[in-house]
């Protein structure tokens, strides 16, 4: 995959006719793409302007900056990687919600006032839920073992990316969530460490906590808590995919009961997908990991990938992954670049539904398979049909919030998927459209009322603890 | 003590002369003082005002609205606790420090871009100080334990007093601070859940922990971390006594080296005061516990008493409190309330300096011993000479993160107190202004600039990683 560099280079210009189009000519000349160019400052002999340019990679960036200092009249004050200039000092801030402008502000805030609404938690805690930001607050929580496409990076490298979660849990969903990257990996330490955090927090995702240990963390935390834990990198993932497949199957005329799929990848994701899609009633799946297929005939020894070769593989089918997709209506890649090509989706069932999803390079490249497919769909943004977890986890915490869940349960999940299956109506669906934008502003609100009901319904939600709406205030 | 209720009433009045009258007068008479008074609506018939009085406590509230309810042309229509209506949904939130409009800003500050950030840091884990947030923001710790004057609430009780610190931070040092109210009580368990955290801290805040656990927490994590961590219930405390001692003592024309000082409460206030007292020369201090001095001749089993006991106390006094203050120059109480009265501080030596601290009833009353001493300061807003922790802690904290401290040694803590008592200046100064306003904006910065410089001259600085200022942003 070319990972393009965003740069801004602020040049200083002779004010004489001629010279920026000389600056455009080499960064043409050497392969840089041009955005916005602003004006800085002007005066009588230099202009100072910005352009935006993106490069391919740092070499280009070298060219086009060394190109540059050497044309006359021009100098180069400073070039600036937008990326890292977007992460300066975090992106990520906390806000009182109220002015404090006054010691009688202070009194209401912080001692003496807050001193009777401790007293009132301490008598019930679950007043914390409207009293503290406990209610609207989500801890999220990795190891940084298994951070993006990176790998087991380490706390700290992890942080940027769980700031970016929480700027999104914010952005979409209105939720205020705190990145907590910790330095202990085993999955005994991570579970004691969010139980003993847990009382801040009305909920926790775990992030990037590499498989298997996220399961048995999930498990653990999920029967000793009673707020909700959500793996996203399972449930997320499991959601949007389901969703995208609900949609998929409708272009092409097949139904998801009696549809064969095959699903690569047996970590986090596609264990949780393969759980989901037949809690939505899918019947044949095989699942591969690095070997080939997984089969009870051959019991593998981590507990989650024999929970796969117990449930899945009905025909005990041995076989790679490339035989395996033969005459499959449905791939599902969550493994890693490059495992397909054209000669096995044609060896698909007639309009294959494929699911390339891994980051950043997918499992088959779209433009190598795009004729043979009914629907493909990737993780990535610059191909249509985005499989993206952002679609899914604001709402699922909004909705689960909103009711103080104690769980975040598979009918939740299920309704969630069926919700943002939803907001693409049948008179819009295509092959090029079966999961909605992220910036779709119906998107939250709908997957957060749908996740809502299944909580109640399924009697996880807790009453709430007050009347809404305007009253007396006394506690 | 007095904890008055602020309360709002909100009333629907019949328009006509006189019935606004007659509301104020049955307030005044039920003991209610009237604050504001706000017109919310207005038609032919009925206007809707709201009320904010203060009523000494329940009873009163219930007996003023009682009284109104039964005004003929009056209806209460809500009546709102503002302590408690400032709590609603908390009091803190998270916000995206610059706004996501467009794909492409989420691919600057999550996926893609995010990337390579990750790995940069992943390089240089110090680079997080400047890609992320945790170069600016502060986990507020507590197991609650011992919140305020409450005691042991537990964390989820504790949680709006560490939000209330958390908006302190920010208000008066622009500090990003996280409430972290964790349920485990052991030192050990508290411990290992700091060190897990750490990667994601520029520094910890250790909150209402009670003594003596929070002294082997400290002490541990202080070792054990290469951020610091600092107790604020003892350093805040002890850095803002010593400071309004430097200015008292001034006022009353002694000298720290030569003044004996008892200090009543052996906690983690009444610990780390002493310890500042002796670091800035004071040479005769008793402390006494519930049971009278600490002495050496008879070494109590707590080691953080122990450590008194050997200490202070160089005359082997055995005696009560009460005793013990005879002929002192100074009595800081970090005790309960009402524990001198008027003879003892008659007993005294001139112009005695009294620090009674404790909140929210102090040691003596200072109506009682008012004519007799020489400086009064107490922990509460409504007397003058006020001992608030928030004159410390804003400033000690944004000193330590702007120069990448790795801990808080003594001397930061020393110049954090010598530069608080600095504000003041010598033709300001006089019995009733020992100590700066916690709005006098002049605070933070000096006592930041104090504990960074300290930090630099110990060595507990790191290294600015970059330039600042403008120049290439290249990683």
């Amino acid at each position: 995959m070319v990972m393009s560099l965003n740069i801004t280079i602020r040049l200083q210009l002779a004010n004489q006719p001629g010279t920026l189009a000389g600056v455009l000519e080499v960064i043409a000349r050497e392969g840089g793409n041009l955005g916005a160019i602003d004006l800085v400052s002007a005066s009588a002999n230099y202009l100072v302007r910005e352009l935006m340019v993106s490069v391919n990679n740092r070499a280009g960036l070298i060219g086009v900056v060394e190109a540059l200092d050497r044309l006359p009249g021009v100098q180069v004050l400073h070039v600036i990687d937008r990326v890292f200039q977007r992460h300066l000092g975090g992106k990520m801030e906390i806000r009182a919600k109220r002015e404090i402008l006054s010691r009688e502000d202070l009194s209401l805030i912080y001692t003496p006032g807050v001193a009777r609404v401790s007293t009132a938690i301490a008598g019930d805690a679950e007043k914390a839920y409207r009293l503290t930001m406990k209610g609207n607050t989500v801890a999220v929580i990795t190891d940084g073992s298994a951070v993006l496409g990176l790998g087991n990076v380490g706390p700290e490298a992890a942080l940027p990316v769980m700031e970016g979660k929480a700027v999104l849990f914010k952005k979409f969903a209105g939720i205020d969530a705190i990145p907590l990257c910790v330095n202990v990996h085993e999955p005994e330490k991570i579970i004691d460490f969010v139980l003993a955090c847990s009382p801040t927090f009305g909920a926790i995702n775990l992030e990037d906590i590499a498989a298997p240990g996220c399961f048995e963390i999930e498990k653990q935390l999920t029967s000793r808590l009673d707020i909700p834990v959500f793996h996203d990198d399972q449930h997320g993932t499991a959601i949007v995919t389901l969703a995208g497949l609900i949609n998929s199957l409708k272009v092409v005329g097949k139904q998801l009961e009696s549809v064969k799929i095959v699903i690569s990848g047996a970590g986090a994701a596609g264990v949780a997908i393969t759980k989901i899609l037949m809690d939505a009633g899918a019947q044949d799946i095989i699942v591969c990991d690095r070997r080939g297929t997984i089969s009870r005939d051959n019991l593998p020894q981590e507990a989650s990938k024999r929970w796969l070769a117990e449930h899945t593989n009905r025909s005990l089918q041995k076989s790679s992954l490339k035989e395996a997709v033969s005459s499959a209506d449905v791939f599902i890649g969550v493994s890693s670049a490059n495992l397909l090509n054209r000669a096995d989706i044609m060896r698909m069932a007639s309009n294959p539904i494929v699911f390339a999803l891994a980051n950043p390079d997918p499992e088959v490249e779209p433009e190598e398979v795009h004729d043979l497919c009914g629907v493909i769909a990737t993780g990535r943004s610059d191909y249509p049909n985005q499989i993206n977890n952002a679609l899914a986890f604001p709402g699922v915490f909004r909705g689960a919030l909103d009711c103080h869940a104690r769980m975040i349960n598979d009918n939740m999940c299920l309704a969630a998927a069926q919700a943002l299956a939803g907001i693409v109506k049948p008179d819009q669906m295509s092959a090029e459209y079966i999961i909605p934008s992220i910036f779709n502003e119906d998107v939250c609100p709908a997957v957060a009322r749908a996740v809502e009901n299944a909580a109640r319904i399924t009697d996880v939600s807790r009453k709430y603890l007050y009347e809404e709406g305007e009253g007396n205030l006394l506690f």
